[in-house]
């Protein structure tokens, strides 16, 4: 403890901590600037704190993002004014969309500095409501106690990302010691009645001709169960996505069909649904407008039912659906997924041999964090096949996740591999999160699918008819000359790497990554 | 060209681009996706416009920020949705205290799509205006133009940061084809006649005990020679910063006092001031609070005058306040700055020995981007007497701004040598951007000062009277363990580099790589 502290003396920032605590908030992902300074000594006081710096804002939100999904409560994360806020923003956005809890405190200027229009000093209220579901600032010192507890309780009531500014004066302002209590433990709303009857009315008037869509806790193992005996007994099925925060998936599980990404393809996986009932999740659009298509991919004729909202208990409200249904809980499940066949990819590497590699090899119990975009897309599919195990998913569509998301799940799961999937132009906009891998020794491993391209964009202007690219549009979705050397990148912060260019190579890299319990890099070239 | 468009149809894209191009906006910074689709096609079909990727879009925002800051006109830089213009935001956040023109174009979904609350939608508004001083949503394609053209005005106006919210659909829908003229040439206002005497007047009242406070193009050489006058003339002094967009500096210029960063230095520094006059200048203030300290960085009982703000022509406004004051313009300048001494250091290297080297050895014409903080603070000191160069500094406090600044600087001067003096702790903010220098093959030199610490922080610790630093707190402030290998980080991005440890091995290294035309990192271990 530093000695200028004495110990019957505490402050705002004390205060922040120990609310913290008392509700199990025991990670705090940090990129301090100056204003956080007394929240910085107040965390030295505080062991019991883990704190994990990020050399960048986007890899200390994704890393939050990533441990709320795994360990179900929030994270908290600490970072400096407007612009450090902003840095983080494009990941909040992401956790925002996947409905994961997670606290984000950021300090401001003493609150009589604001008025002096001082360099840092930005509207954070602004900048962060649109990726908040929930945005207060601190009044002052005593404030800090009850405005950290409420930031807590909604980021579990939404769920989702709660904003608490701290302004220095009220971190480093003295408030009467006393012991935290627990706020009282966060009960989610069961589906009501209503929904549940009208849900199962909708179910039998469209026999076959019934989707489910799954998203939040309605992915986890036992909901996917329930889910299950419905479609089975009711010809449903069973969709997620496109986006998945987190699902359990692999052998023995029940699986999902993922709605494709490309427009077509997912009014197409969609067409024959003429009732879609939404558990978790809300109504399915296209990612982008295109000129002359629909935004929604269900059919304009599709009816479309709400059983339970995201804020809900969604396990037990399929529970209540299938007592509706009369569906027994012995009544037989759809089939659980076989496993993967053997066929074993040789060759030329491919984002699709890698996928059925992986599928096979993926060890018991994995954590996959995904951010492939054009390549690996079969991955999910194939996932159903393959050892038991989470797969996570960038919700928002902001890119530079996954290297963020396999730091919060290796940290939330430590005694669980982690494997990220990332393609190499995502990858790079957050690539500082590769050190704090390091740093923290965390068992992830990091596959780099590097086609040197924005692939998806070169997809994309396809689809606007344009077949003959210039050299204004080539140098905008190109990624060589000169060409990224991701195990160079990845030894600059301090992890070992290799690079594969064949199925066999990618194989025995793959083998000898599988057994170690620290960071790795494998570089695939496709 | 596509093959797809025909000569005499044009869409909202189209137009956009020619609306740039006609006003002399030839430099495109992006990170696009799929929503701005369209405006690729556009620039496709554009070659005037040279489009530079970024891989993270602070590297797209801060190179726009480097380029207006030396080309004196602005570049347009292409986002993608509410995300991508968040994480470009922090290094606008320095644009906009800089006062440098930019145009910032964010692609945005096609208005009716928005309804459907898709994955990447956001409030764009929100997120921009805390750091852009104009901002406009296109309504539709006939709008783009006029849109376009009010952005480029208010970019030149203000100056500052001007951003264009771009729908898709108003990008691609049809316009009727027109030749686009080039907007009226902005005229800067004067200083008004009232503000001119009331300022001679506090000069001649305080005679020996006034500051003139010079920011924007009063810090150009030919102002600065104009303020020198009066200052020998008044037995006035003259100040900058403390942070600098852009200022001419070296041997035979008029050099300008900075005001340090540390509070207690500035207050200092500013103690013996009965009279400030602000030109183009806010009154300085504190970068931050801290208990029981000033926020003001004069005196309380200090006059503080506005000569003129920063949207007027600064360099007449000297001249007039001089024609007040009956200074001459054969009248004798204030000392002209000697040549530096010719002591070489030698041995361990630090901060301080970089800074020296590098101001004996800083070939003519060079810009020096410098975002050392706590390194080589004397560097812009020692400037005074190195080879007449231009000084840019981090204006906003939004660290990670000084590679991508050094890239905006070397498209807008490819003729002279750009020298980016780097903390390694802000440098991992916006690392991508040595690919651009690559990919651009941009004659910079970047020299990172490894201190494997986020130093400033340390030193602000301190500042508490924390002395004693625990496990958590030194967590977040050691970059060490594993420590950074810059080397290995350029050259996985195609940036050639070396390590330096001693003056002398420093001084070896800058010797070859000032010779170059190319970028080149020296990692220097201080």
């Amino acid at each position: 403890m530093p000695p200028a502290v004495k110990s019957w003396w505490m402050n705002g920032a004390d205060r922040l901590c120990d609310v913290l605590l008392a509700n199990d908030v025991d990670v705090c992902f940090a990129n301090p600037g100056t204003s956080e300074m007394h929240f910085v000594a107040a965390l030295d006081r505080k062991p019991a704190m883990r704190c994990v710096l990020g050399l960048f804002e986007g890899v200390v939100t994704g890393a939050a993002d990533g441990y709320g999904r795994m360990a179900d409560r929030p994270a908290a994360t600490l970072l400096h004014t407007g612009p450090g806020l902003a840095n983080g923003l494009a990941n909040l956005h992401n956790a925002r969309r996947a409905r994961t809890p997670v606290v984000i405190v950021v300090g401001d200027h003493a609150s009589y500095h604001l008025a002096f229009d001082a360099p840092l000093t930005s509207d954070i209220e602004s900048l962060a409501r649109p990726m908040s579901q929930w945005v207060r600032r601190v009044t002052g010192p005593e404030d800090v106690g009850p405005a950290a507890e409420a930031a807590y309780l909604a980021s579990r009531a939404i769920p989702g990302v709660a904003t608490l500014i701290l302004p220095a004066d009220a971190a480093w302002g003295e408030v009467v010691p006393a012991t935290v209590e627990r706020a009282p433990k966060p009960v989610k709303p069961t589906a009501t009645i209503e929904a549940t009857r009208a849900v199962a009315e909708a179910i039998r008037r469209a026999p076959g001709r019934v989707g489910l869509l799954l998203a939040g806790a309605a992915l986890r193992a036992g909901a996917l169960e329930t889910a299950g005996r419905i479609a089975a007994a009711c010809q449903a099925r069973l969709f997620g996505g496109p986006a998945v925060a987190r699902a359990e998936r692999g052998r023995g599980r029940v699986s999902v069909e993922r709605i494709p990404y490309p427009l077509d393809a997912a009014t197409m996986a969609l067409r024959d649904v003429d009732t879609l009932i939404l558990v978790g999740a809300s109504e399915p659009v296209a990612f982008f407008a295109y000129p002359g298509k629909p935004s929604r991919l269900v059919r304009d004729d599709c009816h479309v039912v709400t059983l339970a909202t995201p804020d809900c208990d969604l396990e037990r409200a399929l529970e209540a659906l299938a007592d509706e249904l009369g569906v027994a809980r012995s009544h037989p499940n759809i089939a659980p997924s076989p496993a993967a066949t053997d066929a074993v990819p040789q060759g030329i590497l491919t984002g699709d041999a890698i996928a059925l590699i992986l599928a096979r090899m993926l060890p018991e119990n994995a954590i996959v964090c995904e951010e492939a975009l054009t390549s690996a897309r079969e991955l999910f599919e194939l996932g159903a096949h393959a050892a038991p195990h989470d797969y996570l998913m960038n919700t928002g569509g902001s890119i530079g996740i996954g290297i963020p998301l396999a730091i919060g799940a290796a940290i939330a799961c430590p005694q669980r591999k982690v494997v990220t999937l990332q393609a190499d132009g995502s990858g790079m906009y957050t690539v500082q999160g590769l050190w704090t891998q390091a740093r923290e020794q965390l068992d992830v491993l990091t596959i780099i699918l590097s086609n040197r391209a924005y692939a998806i964009l070169r997809m994309e202007l396809r689809n606007l008819g344009v077949n003959q690219v210039g050299r204004n549009a080539e140098r905008m979705m190109s990624l060589d000359h000169p060409e990224l050397d991701w195990v160079s990148l990845a030894k600059g912060m301090g992890v070992d790497g290799a690079r594969a260019t064949t199925c066999e190579g990618f194989t025995s890299l793959l083998t000898s990554a599988l057994r170690r319990r620290d960071p790795f890099l494998i570089e695939a070239m496709t």
